[in-house]
Order: structure tokens, then sequence, then C-alpha cells
């Protein structure tokens, strides 16, 4: 089907492994700039339980049986394919007021989040189907009872509920975490922009990447379909704080703790620091973040900069600086090649800024743009929903209250000014919890102040500087590995995050028993687990032989006073502790003198070494070393390691195997014990 | 004041400072096992807005002025005085119902859970008053940006309103977590048994070991408090499902996103394994746990178990030896020691649990125990809520509702019968969510796959074995270190888990910037921050004199092949990759022969140890190392340490640094990563 046909087109959602068009004709979808019809929206009819069911009994079982890894991939190569596609995705946007740029915000951004997660799950991930989920927890002084925490995927759907001005990122964006998760999603992109992300759930589809039920898409209103939610289903909303609130009381999903998201309002502030007056190189870099942050995407964003708060005696040549910037905005058709602003994404939404204005007019007087007469270079200036950016002053922002409290959803920011860094502090608090924070100093401790303050209220704060002026992502930019959203006002959820976003759709489990039973259930092997000691070397064991518990029990080693003199010279560590007996009597932790730590963990690796090629390719580090007893001259050293965890590499001939060491003295007192992280070959030679 | 005197007492609520009455005489607590009154409870005319606004402006600020050690010592000092004053608590504890071995859960359960806290605070948290949570994450490529997640302390206050059943315990779990995060708590323990709860706060605050605000206590209805309630401040329910979905979804919660945890009903199911077969240690252990269980608290505990999943061979015999085993409790007034089974908490509840098992009688045939005629042994039959164990069977539970959806909160449970494991696990999730789930088996195989298909559906599971028989906590009792909480009907909430909830109580937060910005709001140096290289050795300096940043920059060593032979003799470990060029190139990860990891750390430490004695007493271990690029014979290695972290220990004369390790190779490459951590003296000799 050739969507980009001229003639506005009927979505349909697609549900039960199957395209389907609502019984209606449906709303029309205008492009922001012409106010042409590009589409036509209606869900009538779809059967939304069915597709919770289709999610859960198809989509769920078939993400499950693959492994993190295998959905990495099924990630990266989504990503890869929808990439070859992106200039169809570049095409349909224009049609939201988006330029270029703006696109590229919400395609490549998007792709790139979906392609951020493939890898991070590779690198960060076992390969294995359940995450374990920090350390084992002794319960009992003999070690025969313990714990350990295991994530596991919701059984349940995630049900997105986006907003409409990332139609492509604000779907992968939750998608990606989901996938990788094992958790099937149905998306539900808001009306106005759907045509565009039902454009890219065609393209996904059409990979056959995905499982069935993996991925369906609701163009349309949900009817019914938060009435059938359950315990293992989840919901995440973008929108409204006053939709989002609605959605959050709904009877199934509070009678069911149905886990809800939301990610809502938010009167983002910028701080530009007390050193950072006119002429300094970060006085410029603010100037121009703040409007970069009013314009991209028509200020249509939720981590965009509503409140410019600035030291009061720059509060004048900033207003300037700012005003001038903001007057050379080339406003129009986004399709032109030479704007830089697009319209707003409807007239509707242009009619609901321009009131938000006039309510933040109580508060502030506009020093900068009309919001009456925009200044359109091209496209139909009468029938697009075009928008000059308007700069706010509020003299007395401590007494103030719309500036902080009105969201105005479009090219709208505040100043106002602050005397002491407590007073900036104070002031960005009183958005009531935000999605992100900036503040633009070279001074460390202003820094440290202000972003410790500011910490609490804020989902992300970013620190601009001269340093990182080039590489900086900028206020706006939510980032795959790093958190996304915020307290209070701003809805209180958390999405990305990394692999945090992925324990968003996993349930957390404490696992108590024996550590047998334990090993049997998380397949790692742990301190007191039935183990297989004997037999061949477990180093001459393949990945495909080798299991968690075989078990080496090494010969003995006497450390000498010899060695330790001799491994000093040799290495040049002369430590006092090591050389001489009564400086190291003097020391609160020795008795006398005591081997090099290193010199225990280099026998250690002689006794357990096998030295003749096999499976064990290389030694490539060492976790959690820590030497627990002093190892005096004439203590006798034995190792007991233990193949600990298993991790084939899905696209290698050999994986990461981790051996639990434990190296103890002849009294059995353990003296060292780590993780050993060895690379290991899938099959011998 | 005496609260033990014999006449009942007019309960008060602590707030704003001061120990306040409520306006009216209020309504009468009564004695479970008698029926004369214990107190009178009301809150009426308390000012609730104030005692928020007293919290968060008096015990936020003063908790978060300690660090989280001191917080812990806090913690332990209060945990040490109220196990002192532990008779008091069991002498009025009777009145609940409890006998003394309920109470030991209750009272020195709960304090128990404080010292643990205590004590887990100061292991795992740092000496700070902000957490850094994961990894730096890089955000450029040239090294100028970069972000890492911190953790700060809510500025609000966190508002616990617990359940009847555990007037301490419900208290202290969810106080030691929030106090060690830096939070004030408003509590609201439930009337019936808040008397005990008003005794050990009144206990509490004549310790004075708490800052002023840190801990207010509501007596009686919560009145208008939560309309107060603002988005940083935190609201837990323990109780009933509709109770807490009605606080979940209040207006001031929603519209502020207010943290809510929720922990409520919960159909806890115990599995036995298909291998336990009567006669068998695990069919014992089973059949002594459902029934400790079912009479504990005379079955008021949210994690009792409530369904018994049993192979159908076995249930015949199963449901004999329970049912001769229930048919012993001795049942009576909890101030007899003989006494195993008190009262339900009054007569109302008696009269609720006796019709929820009439709602279980739709499914179930009662097969041990007369819900209306008490066995009792002593005390006053007529008088006190006495209740005998009730046992039910259903043949058909797959079919069946009530035993999945209907909690009886006493002393109830039903066996229900199961072919296969698949069918074990699927009528467990028939709950819906729950707490938590117990297995006991001895047959790994049969564990792994029992548990993992239940770990979604709940918050923790249990093994039970002969193994653990002896160690084991048991299916009921909740840990300090374990998640506690479940997914669906149990409210979705988690409790407890270690520092997994002291988090719960705090916010996380994205800090970008470059590297220099972020060590100083961290307080962690990173790799590209500013650093002081030069002056004197670090290893020189106390941690008085120390600071994040000093740095030395070795002398190089250039490693020959005789340095590689030599280590191999000398240690024993000659892997052929470092013995033998041919063998060496035919491995993927080298181009001929290699230094040993452990000769590379060794000749690192010769290059930075300062051999004199000095601040620096140990070297305790080394975190994260990873050989990065190989050191062939005739490469040369530097090494540069950095002072990354410094954690001065609350009560020693020393404390933690943790250095930077980079060793480079000619060419400048990183050849090995790693932190090394030693112990270093507060001040110089």
């Amino acid at each position: 089907m050739n969507v980009m046909a001229n003639r506005p087109r009927r979505l349909e959602s697609y549900v039960g492994g199957q395209w389907v068009a609502g019984a209606r004709e449906g709303v029309p979808l205008l492009d922001a700039s012409t106010g042409a019809p590009v589409a036509f929206i209606d869900s009538t009819g779809v059967d939304f339980k069915a597709a919770l069911a289709f999610g859960r009994e198809k989509g769920g079982p078939a993400l499950r049986r693959m492994s993190f890894h295998e959905r990495a991939a099924m990630l990266k190569a989504l990503g890869q394919a929808l990439m070859e596609r992106k200039e169809e995705f570049y095409a349909l946007s224009t049609a939201t007021g988006a330029t270029r740029a703006d696109s590229w915000v919400d395609i490549e951004g998007g792709i790139g989040t979906l392609l951020s997660y493939a890898s991070k799950g590779r690198r960060e991930l076992p390969n294995t189907r359940v995450l374990l989920d920090g350390d084992v927890e002794l319960l009992s002084k003999d070690g025969t009872f313990s714990a350990q925490h295991i994530l596991s995927p919701l059984q349940g759907v995630a049900v997105h509920i986006n907003a409409f001005n990332f139609p492509c990122w604000g779907m992968l964006e939750k998608l990606a975490p989901t996938l990788l998760a094992g958790v099937p999603a149905i998306v539900k992109p808001a009306s106005q922009t759907a045509y565009l992300t039902e454009l890219m759930v065609r393209r996904i589809v059409e990979t056959g990447l995905l499982p069935e039920g993996a991925l369906q898409l609701v163009c349309g209103s949900v009817g019914d379909l938060l009435d059938h939610v359950e315990g293992q289903d989840a919901v995440t909303f973008t929108g409204s704080a006053s939709t989002g609130q609605r959605l959050k009381t709904h009877k199934a999903i509070v009678e069911n703790s149905v886990r809800f998201t939301m990610e809502a309002d938010s009167l983002n502030a910028a701080v530009l620091g007390l050193d950072a007056a006119p002429g300094t190189e970060e006085f410029d870099l603010f100037v121009k973040e703040v409007a970069r942050e009013m314009t991209v995407k028509a200020g249509q964003k939720c981590t965009a900069i509503r409140r410019v708060i600035a030291p009061r005696s720059y509060s004048e040549a900033l207003i300037e600086s700012l005003g001038a910037r903001l007057a050379k905005t080339a406003i129009g058709n986004p399709a032109d090649e030479a704007v830089r602003m697009g319209p707003l994404a409807s007239l509707h939404q242009r009619e609901e800024v321009r009131a938000r204005i006039r309510d933040l007019s109580a508060d502030a007087e506009i020093v900068a743009g009309d919001p009456d007469a925009p200044n359109v270079m091209s496209g139909d200036a009468a029938a697009g929903a075009f928008l000059n950016p308007v700069l706010l002053y509020c003299d007395k922002p401590g007494s103030a209250h719309a500036i902080h409290d009105v969201e105005a959803f479009g090219p709208v920011s505040t100043v106002m000014p602050y005397d002491t860094a407590e007073e900036a502090v104070d002031l960005a608090r009183r958005g009531k919890g935000s999605l992100v924070a900036s503040v633009f100093t070279n001074d460390p401790g202003f820094a440290q102040e202000v972003v410790l303050g500011l910490a609490p209220f804020h989902g992300r704060v970013m620190i601009g500087n001269r340093v990182s002026a080039k590489s900086s992502t900028g206020h706006g930019s939510p980032l795959p590995g790093l958190v996304h959203g915020g307290p209070g006002r701003a809805g209180g959820g958390e999405e990305l995050g990394g692999m945090r976003g992925v324990k968003h759709y996993m349930q957390r489990t404490a696992i108590q028993g024996a550590p047998t039973m334990l090993s049997a259930v998380t397949g790692r092997w742990m301190q007191g687990a039935a183990a297989q000691p004997g037999g061949e070397h477990p180093f001459r064991k393949s990945l495909a032989e080798l299991k968690i518990g075989d078990q080496l029990i090494t010969a003995t080693r006497t450390v000498t006073l010899d060695d330790i003199e001799h491994f000093a010279n040799f290495t040049g560590d002369t430590f006092y502790a090591h050389m001489d007996e009564e400086a190291a009597k003097a020391n609160p932790f020795f008795d006398g003198r005591v081997a090099h730590g290193y010199l225990i963990v280099s026998f250690a690796a002689g006794l357990f070494v096998d030295p003749a090629p096999g499976p064990v390719l290389a030694n490539y580090g060492v976790d959690n070393l820590r030497f627990l007893t002093p190892v005096n001259p004439g203590d006798t050293l034995q190792v007991q390691l233990t193949c600990k965890e298993i991790n084939p590499r899905a696209n290698a001939e050999h994986g990461e195997v981790r051996w639990d060491c434990n190296v103890t003295n002849q009294l059995g007192a353990t003296v060292a014990q780590y993780d050993v992280l060895t690379m290991v070959a899938k099959t011998r030679e």
C-alpha cells in the first residue's frame, strides 16, 4: 500500500495480527501548515479486549522464549531496517509542522533509541531470560539459607498512550525497553499526528522482524481497552496532566494495581550562573540554548525551557540578546529548507497557546514577539498554525504564580531575575517538579550548590559550560541511557535510563532457599551450592561442556618469606608491611610481615591455570576482589575455583565464563575472594 | 506518664513536637481476649496541615544535615534503647490478642529491622548525603560530556498508614528506610491496636535520639491530612484493598503525583512438590509450615498461607496430617503461657472471618475445624474473639473462584489438588498477584520450573527443603534485606529490600555535564575531570589532607620477555599465551606472547606504592579490573593513580579511599583499568 498517495487516507489499527479499519469514516487530520486533510482516523469496532488477549497469549510467550541478546539483536535489525526507510518518514513528517531538524529528533532520534537499547542490551545484560538483581543475601549463619533477587518479564501487555509531538520517538523510546524486557506492547498515538506513527508501524510489521503480537497499534480512541487491563499489564501515558490523572484513576488500573507511568506537564527551568556575565562563553551558550529550546518543534516539547532564571543584573542584557536572536527565527512552511521554525501542530493548538500566554501575562509582560501577528516567510499564513516566539519578563517571580504553574506548549518562555544561588533554586522548585533543568556556569561551586538543590525536584539536570559546549546534547534531549521523567507536576514517572527502563517492565522477586536450590533457579552458582569437583580440569571444557558448579580444588602452595621478598624486589612494591616486621606490627591491620595481595592472586593463578592450549582463551578481568585475611610467611594457600556463570555470545565463537575464586589458608579461612572473568570457546578445536 | 496504669487512657497524637489529645473522649479500644476497654482514641482538632509543615520544615532539614552513617548510628542507638524497654511492649501487646511468640515477631522483629537497617546502612552506603546510582554514562566521544545518576532525599514527609496486626513492626519496618534516607515520617497506626504504637512512640520520643519533626504520630483519623500532601511527600498504606484504592485515588495524591505504595490483600500459596510424598522430610516440613502460618497471630498476617496447593495423590494424607496438627492448637488467653494461639483482634474481626469462610464454602468444604465453636483452654470464651483453625478442601480448584479471590484474614486455609507442575503454577497465579509463595521440594528441577513460573506474580518466593529446614526464616517472615510487596491484588507496592527500600524515599536524577562539573556535584572523581598531579605522593596524605583528584603519574617500566618468563616460573602460571609464541598467535585475542594480567597489576603497584609507613595502611581489595589491551614484551607501562572517593568511617581512626588506577602503554592506550581500595588514617601520626 502506498500511504504517500495524495488523497487523504483512512488510518487503520493493527490488532490481532491484522490491519483493521474503523467502522466509521472518522475525523480528518489536517496538515499543520496548509490545513489540508492528511488522513482520517477512527477505531470504532476494534475489539480491544481481544487485542490485549492477543498480546498476552501470542506476543508475550514468543518474546519470552527469546533471550535478552536475541531480543537486542531483533531491536538492532529493526532499527537498521527503519533507518533505510527514513526518507519516507521525513516526507510525511512535514505535515505535522516539523522542519527537517525537528523531524531528525523524532525519526532518527527514535530509531537511535532502538539501536542504543540494542547495543546496551548486549553489553549490559546477560544472554539469559531472567535477570539477577543485587547480590546474594545471606540469611543464616551456617550458609544453608540465602536469597537472591531476580527480575522476570511481566506476563501482560504494555499499553503506551503517547503524545502528538513525537509520533516516532514517542513510540520507539517506550517500545525499545518494553520489547527488550520481553513484554509485548499496544501503542496508541495521539490522533493529531497518528498518520506518521501508523506509517512507521506498517514498515515495522512488513519487516517481519517482530513475533506476532509483540506490537499492536490503535489509531483512534482506545475505547474500552483500559477496562480490561490486569495486574500483569502496564500502562504509560504521555500528555496533559488532566488526561493522565483521569487514566491513573481508571477503575481497572486502580483495582488491579496496574503499573502506571505518567509524563505530563513540566515548567522546566534554565539557570544562568552568577559567574556567567554578558561577554562570557556561558552567557552566549545560554542565549543560544534558550532560543533553540523555544523554537525547536515550535516549543512543543515536554522538555523545552519555560522559565529562564537569570541574575538580576544580567537580565536586561539577556532579554536584549535573546530578543534579537528570536527575531531572526525564519518561520514558515517546514518543507521550505530556509525555514527554522514550522507552525504549531494545529490551529486549535495555537489558540490554546495564545490563551496560556494571556494567563502568563497576569504575572509577566511580553518583552519580545507578538503572539498575534506571525512573521511568516513562506507558507499560507492564514491556513497554517504559525506563531512568533514570545518572551515574557516577570520582575517579582518570588511572589508570582502563573509563571510557575502555566505551561504554554509552544515557543514561549518567561525570564525571571534572581539575586542569590539559593533564590535561583527556590524559583526553579516553584515549578513543583520538572523533567529537566539546566544550569549554565563555569564555577564548580555554583554548579554543586544549585544542582544539588534542584536534584530532588527533577529527573535530569544539565550543566552547560565552555568545556562541554561542542559535545553537549543540550537541555531538551532525553537520552536512552538517562532517566526521563520528573516528580510532582511532571507526573512522577520514569522512562529510559538504560537498563533501568527495561526493569520497569519486569517484576522483582526475592527467592529464598538453600544455595543448591537458588543456583538451580537463577542459573548462577553460589557459595554453598552443590558443585562437581574432580574430573577433568574445567579449563579443558568448552562452553558446550561446561556446567555451573564445575569445580577445581587445587594443590597447595606455602608462601615463604623469600617469596615475599622476591616478589617485592621483582615488582618494586616494597611497601613496609611486606618488608619490615616491626613497622608491619605497628600497622593496625597486621601482626607482622604479610604477603602482597597481588602475590596471593598471582600464586592462586599459578595453582589453578591449566597451561596447555584449550577452550579457555583469556582472562579479561577480575571483579570484587577482597583480601579478607592477611597471609603471613609460612601460610599455605589453596584455591577452590568454581564455574559461576556461563554467558555464550550470540555472534561469536566464544562467550564469557565467570569463575568463583576462593583462596584459603591452612586453617580454611578465606584469604581472598573474587570473580575471575574468562573468554571460553564454544566448542573444543 | 505511666501508660500501663489499669484504667483505660486517652491516646494522644504527637505532632508539632507535642503530645496532643483529641478534642473528644473518643472510641474505646477493647482487649481482644476479655473485651475490657484498653484505651480511647480520637484525633479531633489535630492540625494536620501544620504537622506536615513541621515535618517538612523541621524534621527534613535536620535529617538531611546528617550523613547516611550518622543516620544509621541514630537507628542503631534507637533500636538498642527500644530493646532495653521491650518487656513493657510485651506486657501491653497481650491486649491485642498476641501470644509471646506473636509479640516477638511484632516487637523484636520490628526493632531488629531498625538494627538491620542501621548495620546495612553503614556497610552498604557511603558516609555521604547523596547516593550515586549506577556508573558514569559517557555521552560524547571526546569525553567532555558525561552523566552520572544520583539519588537525593525527598524534601517532603512520608505518611505511613499502617495495619492493625503489627502495631510495632508495621511502624518500624517503614520508619527504618525512611529515616535512613533522610526523610521525616508521620505514622498513623490502625486504631484497633494503636495503644501499643503510641507507647512505643512515647519511648522513642523520650530517648531524644531523633531530631524534632523526624517522627510524628496520629492516633485516630487522619482527618484532612491527605488534602495537604505535595509532590515531595510519599504515602504508604497497609491494609484492605478497598481503603487502599480510596487513598490511592485521593485528589491531592493524584494531582501532585505523590508516591503511593500499597500493600493490600494477598492469597498467598504454598506448593507441595511432586517429589514430596508423605514420609519425606519435605512433606513433614510442609505440614508444620502450613499449620504455623495458619495459627501465628491467629492467621492475621498479610503473608499467611491461604491456599495449599498439593499433589492430588497426597491430598488425603496432607489433610489428615494437617487436621491432626491443627486440632492440637492450644487456643486461649495469650497471657497464658501454654496457649499457642490467641483470639482474633476483635469480635468484629471474627464476624468478618466467619463471613469469609461462608464465601469460601461456595467452592470448598470444611475438612477440619469448626468455625462456630472455639475450643478454648483459657480465657473468657464468650467475651474473647476466639476462633478454631479452619481447613477447607476444594476438589476442582481450576474452575473455582472464591478460593482464589476471598481472603479470610484469620486461621483459615484451603487445600487444592494439582496433577502437573504447570497446573500448580497456574493455580497459584489465580491469586492475581501475592506477597509470597512457598514451594516445598527437594528436586532442583521442580524448584526451577515452579519458582520461575511463580516469580512474575510474587514479591517473594521461598523454597523449603531438608537442607534449609533448621535455618529457614519461613514462608511468612518478611526480612529487612528482601523486598516485601507483590504485584496485582497484593497492591503493587514494594517495601524493604535492604537499600532498595531506602531509595523509595529518594529522587533519582541524571546529572549531565563536563567531568569536572560532575565530580564537583557528586564528590566522586571521574576520568576527564580536573586533577591535581604532582606535589607530595598522595599516599603520604591523611584523610584530612587528601582531596578527590589528587593524582600520581608514575615512572615507567618496560616489560621484558625475561620478566614474563620469570613471573611464569615464579608463580607457576605458565599459560601458553605467556610462554609459546606460536600457540599465543593462534589465540583469537593475541598477536604473540603476552604478559600475565597479574604481572601488569603487580608491576603497576610497584610503580605507584610509596614504601615507607604513612597514612595509607592497607590495600583491602580491587574492583572492576579489566585488561583492555594485551601487553607484549617490550611494551612500557605507566600508571595514573587518582583519588576517586573518600569515605571516612564514623567510629574509627581511618576510612576507605578508592583510587582510580589507569595503566597505559607507550602508545597511551589503556592496558588495565581498575579501582584500588585502601584503608587510610584520618590524620598523620
